[in-house]
Order: C-alpha cells, then structure tokens, then sequence
C-alpha cells in the first residue's frame, strides 16, 4: 500500500490523498459502506461500483463465525468469495467481541467468547486476528485492540491502553511473521485508544507512529461522548500522527460527524448508519434527514433529490418510496439503502474535490450553515445511563 | 389491444402470439411478473427490463388498500406511480377478497369485506372493480368474479357460475360505460370458471365469447385439483376459445405446468412462485429446483447455473449465495428472485422461440425428459384436508 499526500488546506487541517493498494486506488478522504458479513446490506456490488465505492469494510468476527475461514480458504479469500475486486479493509474482531458476543474472558492475551448466533466457544487473540484477516485477504488489516466504553475511569482507560498496546505490538508481529496468502499485499493500520483523555491519546499516538503502521485509526471515540470531545481529540490525534500516513476515524458517522473529522484531518471513515438507517426510512438530503413513514410523504410526489444520482432519487417520488416503507416491500430498502450510501459518498467526494481545489474553508463554512446539524444525545444518553446505574 | 396469432405448433396446441398495448408490445406465450403492491418484490423495473419481463402483474385488492386510490390518482395511475411504462395487467380484486380479507358478505352484487391489514370496512362489485382498474390505468383489466375453492360440488359450482357470469356482464358494462383516465387505451378480459366439471366450463367459455372480450382467463384452475385435471380442463377450455383471441391461465404456475399449459394453448401465465420461492431460498435450474440454504452448497463454489445471463449466475457462486442465505442478507432475496424470475422468462421465451421456429414438439418432449416434474401433491392435500373437516 502506498499513500500520497497531494493537497492539504489552508485554513484547516483537511487533506485529500491518494492510497494505492493491489486492488486499485482510494482517494481520500473516504467513507467506506460496511459490508458486515459479505455484502454491503441490500445492495450488490454493482450498485456500490455505480455509487462510486472505491473500498468497502468486511467484518472479522462476523465473517470468522459465517461463513467461517473453512469456506473463505475454500473460496480463495474475501474478494473472491464475495465477488469484489476493490479494496476491503477488514476490523481486527475486537469491538465485536466487546460489544455482541456472548460472555467473554480475557486471559493473558487470549479473549474467550460465545458467539452471538449459537453460544458456541471461540478465542481471539492478536495472534489469531492477523491469522484470520490474512486469510479473508484483507488490503488494510487492522490490529486488535481493546475499545474502551464511554464513560471510562481514567485508571481502567489507562489499563486498557497498555494491554492495548501489548496486543497492538503482539499484532504487529503476527503479522510481519506472515505472508499474504493470496497474491495481493496487505497493509497494517493500528489504532490509537486512550477514551477522552487527552494525555493518554497522546502517549498512544506516540507509542504507536514508534512502532511505524502503514496507517493509523482512531478508535474509541463516537462511542457515547459528548461531540464537542470527540471533535477535539480527533483534531489533537491527527495532529499527532504522521502526516505522510492516512488517519482513519472508526464509526463515524453522521454526515456532519464526517465533515468535522475531515477538517480535523481524518481521511478514512465507516460507519453502518448510511444502511441501518436506510432500513429504518431515514433517507439523507442536503437539508438533513427525513423520515420517508411519515403520512406527509404519502402525496408527495417529488423526487427525494432531484439532484442525487441514485435510482430511487432518478427513478422514484417520495410518495412512492413511503408506500414500498409503509408496506414493508424489500425494494424500498434497496432504494433507500442506495440513495443513503450515495449520498454519504458524495457529500465526501465533494468535500475532497473542494480540499484539491483549495476551497474547502468555503465548502466547510456552507456545509456548517446549510446542514441541520443533530442534536448532541449524549448529555441525555449520559443522564439515562446514570437512572439505569441507580435502579 | 390488438393480438396477433403469428404460428400455431402441428402436434400441439401450443400458440406465438404478439399482443399490442399502447404501453409496447407483449409477446405470448408470456409468464408474468407479480408485483402486487406496486414491485415485484425485491425487484427493482431496471432488473425486471434487464431479464426482459414484457408485462406485470398489479393486484387491485392489495394497491386500493394501500397506497389506496386517492394516492394513485394524484400520482397520475399505476404506471407512473410506480415508474413502469411496459404493460400492466391488474386483476379484479375477487380472489383476494375472498381468500385474504377477514370477513366478506354477499349482498346482490356488492361483497362487503374488512381489510386484511388493519380491519377497516370495504366493498368490491363489478362496477367498482372497473372504477378501481380505470383508476389504476391497466392496460389489461380483469372482470369481477367469484374463484371457487377446490373441492367444490357441482350445485355450488353451477351457484356460483351464474352469479360469475351476471358480475363478467356487469363488469363488461361498467368499463364499458366509462373511459380510460390516463390517455392510454384498456382491455378487458372475461374469466372462464366452473370448478372442475368440465360442462360449466364449456358454458362459461360458450357464454363469455358471447360477449365479445379482448381476451379470455382461465380461472379457479391450480386451486388444489389434481394436476391430470388442471392440464386437461385447461386443454378443453382453450380449444372452445376463439382462436383470435389471448388465453391466460391464471395464478399457474411451476415450470412443470407453464410448459404443459403452453402445449394445450395457453398464451400468458403469472405466478407468485418465482419471487416467493426465492425468498425461501428455493432456486429454479434446468435440472428442477434446489434449495440453496442446504448444507451441500456451503462450499459449492460454481454458479448456480453458468448459461443464466442473471447476476446471481453470472458473478456469484452458490457458496455465496448459500451464505446471504443462512445470514439473512437482503441481497441474497434479491440475487435469488432475479434468478427465478429470469428463469421463469426464459424459459417460457425459448418456448415461444421453438413455437415460431416449428419446432415446439422437439422442446416440449425434452423438457418432459429432462425436468423433474415434481410430485403431485393434490391427493395428499385433499387428505389433509379431509382430516381437518373430520376433526
């Protein structure tokens, strides 16, 4: 993998870049759509290809409990398996195995879980996280690390990163014992933790641009904090990490989530919020999200956006896309699902072409004023946990 | 409507036809699509033109509940509503009514019923099925009618052939006292019944050509009777009809039966079976019907069939679609109901390929060698039921 740095902004921290990976190139800054377990939900790679997805995420622990490494190795790795012959950046597991599995005990290095989908055993290590994400052929394999929850105590955060760490290192060498098993390269990105403390997200960045990654994450952030913190420690990691190397922000996110993080420097992100809402009848525009169920789209015959490319927006008025929602017809999740992962790669495309062309302050600017930016949750997602914690 | 009969088979009775619409053309014999609530389910119109479907199917119960008529007539009918501008046929919303709605009532002419989804109270008759199919803006209309069960003795078949036949010339009358809403022109077509008793049907044949349709149903047939009788009540029926004018079997059928209805003069068909067995993971191929969720197929990694020019055939194997399959990917019902319904179209295509060719005898004596017929399940269901009415 090769990443060129080719306009940074002015005024901000935004960059657009170049990766080169065997599988063709990424232009960043990215949103890449999350294909969980092999596929990008309700669409077909075609449709991505038509929508401009130049790479897609696959999910470790999904795709090590189905279809399992036995049909990937079969199958000739994930591209192949799955039929897409773009870049794949895989996660390393760990996130799944903290949040949806079932049970789970760390020993040593060695985390045991059950699976979600039938209670079966399973381990995860560093060591078997390189080992699977070598075989799904994977072209950024990330390491294993543990995600700390928010809130988190600043001793157990400070904890976590040093196993973090270890687990990173222990990645590392797992992987450079191994060689890419299907003919293409495969790079390796780490991911900074530290929760919301600052000195510990420093110290993390340092530790880890120390041991020289192809690329570096930011992860355990967008978990539950206050936007504010998470847009500052996004901006302070990236102006930590090495410039010559791309920064990927984990989960993120909101289309206004995005274009904070790309002024801050961020070039890579996923998030599955483009195709989870979609199946909710959340459909994004320039002027914010609607919800396509509500009885005002039911007469509504325009188009969603008569500017977007997508068919649901070319082909299709609201009217129809809330009776397909209304009456739960599967083609009004392809529509929707389409439209939204369109509009996500859009809304970033322009944001790099207004970087290379050196008007991203303007961009930025017109982006703040136009789009009705969400409500921050997290005070109240923050109030409701605390009742939950005292009854 | 204009048909054209262009070549009649020697040994059979098998017939290629062209109908015109104002909507473009439709050749015969023709299998058509479903799209009961305004798509053909997990279908987007690009796919459905892509596998060549020439015409669909809308079904009047399910589109005047929801999106109900006032959203239909403001969105300009059917067809532009839902974005099709191939020919569509709609049925008269009889079947459904008496086999979906809770609760129906017969007074004269008006059924009074409760809607399946939300138990509001509605009525259908002739006269309003006509207005609902003007409204909709078909370019084939079916008459009012009333689909007798199967079994169904003679002296309710006869019942209900009488009350049939008076709602076919009240429905003849009602569309014939109106005008088409949206500047295309409408056929009606009538609907032979008489259950099983082979005189009723003759007469309602006898009775319907009478009255001067632009084309002739076949209905209450693959009800649940033995298929020896479905196939020769079909064959009798079609040869009392008048030559010049289309024949469609209704709700038929397996491959089995399309091509044996075809042999005894059968010009259009629509079924479910395509799309829902698709969603069952149920895949049609030359060599019979697979199912794609068994475990045979977990690391089956050709193509289900290499000659389907569909996407599932052409870039995935079954493996993979086994996979979307056993995780419930929204894909997987997509990729396996563009397969089933290209399999559907052409195969009923290559059938109107060997008709106009003179060769139809050859296909239809290979395709009884070669496709497994399934077993005929109507002796046993009749023995279920049998069992049911007992206890």
């Amino acid at each position: 993998m090769k990443f060129e740095l080719l306009k940074t902004s002015n005024a901000y921290a935004a960059r657009a870049g170049l990766i080169q990976t065997d599988h063709g190139p990424v232009e960043t800054p990215v949103f890449m759509p999350v294909g969980t377990r092999g596929t990008v939900k309700a669409l077909t790679n075609e449709e991505l290809i038509s929508a401009s997805a130049s790479i897609i995420l696959g999910n470790t622990y999904h795709l090590y409990l189905r279809p399992g490494m036995d049909v990937i190795r079969e199958g000739g790795g994930l591209h192949k398996f799955m039929n897409w012959h773009r870049p794949i950046l895989t996660d390393s597991g760990g996130y799944q195995v903290f949040s949806l599995a079932h049970m789970r005990k760390i020993e040593g290095d060695v985390t045991t879980f059950r699976s979600h989908i039938d209670g079966s055993l399973h381990t995860l290590s560093p060591e078997k996280s390189m080992e699977i994400q070598r075989m799904l052929g994977s072209d950024i394999v990330m390491v294993f690390d543990e995600c700390t929850p928010y809130p988190c105590d600043y001793a157990t955060a400070k904890e976590s990163l040093t196993r973090t760490h270890r687990w990173e290192r222990l990645s590392r060498e797992a992987f450079d014992a191994t060689d890419p098993l299907w003919g293409h390269t495969q790079a390796l990105f780490a991911i900074v933790q530290g929760s919301v403390y600052e000195d510990l997200r420093m110290e993390s960045a340092a530790y880890l641009t120390n041991l020289d990654f192809d690329g570096y994450a930011i992860g355990g952030l967008a978990v539950g904090e206050p936007k504010a913190i998470m847009y500052e420690l996004t901006g302070k990691v990236c102006q930590q990490l090495p410039a010559e190397k791309p920064r990927y922000l984990m989960g993120v996110g909101k289309p206004e989530d995005i274009i904070h993080s790309i002024a801050r420097g961020v070039d890579m992100m996923d998030c599955v919020l483009p195709t989870r809402n979609a199946r909710n009848g959340t459909l994004y525009t320039r002027r914010g999200k609607i919800n396509i169920k509500r009885a005002e789209f039911s007469k509504d015959f325009s188009p969603l956006d008569p500017e977007c490319p997508c068919p649901a927006c070319q082909n299709h008025s609201k009217a129809y896309l809330h009776h397909l929602y209304k009456t739960g017809e599967i083609t009004g999740l392809r529509l929707n699902s389409l439209h939204n992962i369109t509009f996500f790669l859009q809304l970033v495309r322009e944001a790099r072409q207004s970087i290379q062309e050196g008007r991203f302050s303007k961009f930025y600017e017109n982006f703040c004023q136009t789009y009705p930016m969400e409500e921050d949750h997290s005070a109240k997602n923050a109030a409701s946990r605390e009742r939950r914690r005292k009854s």
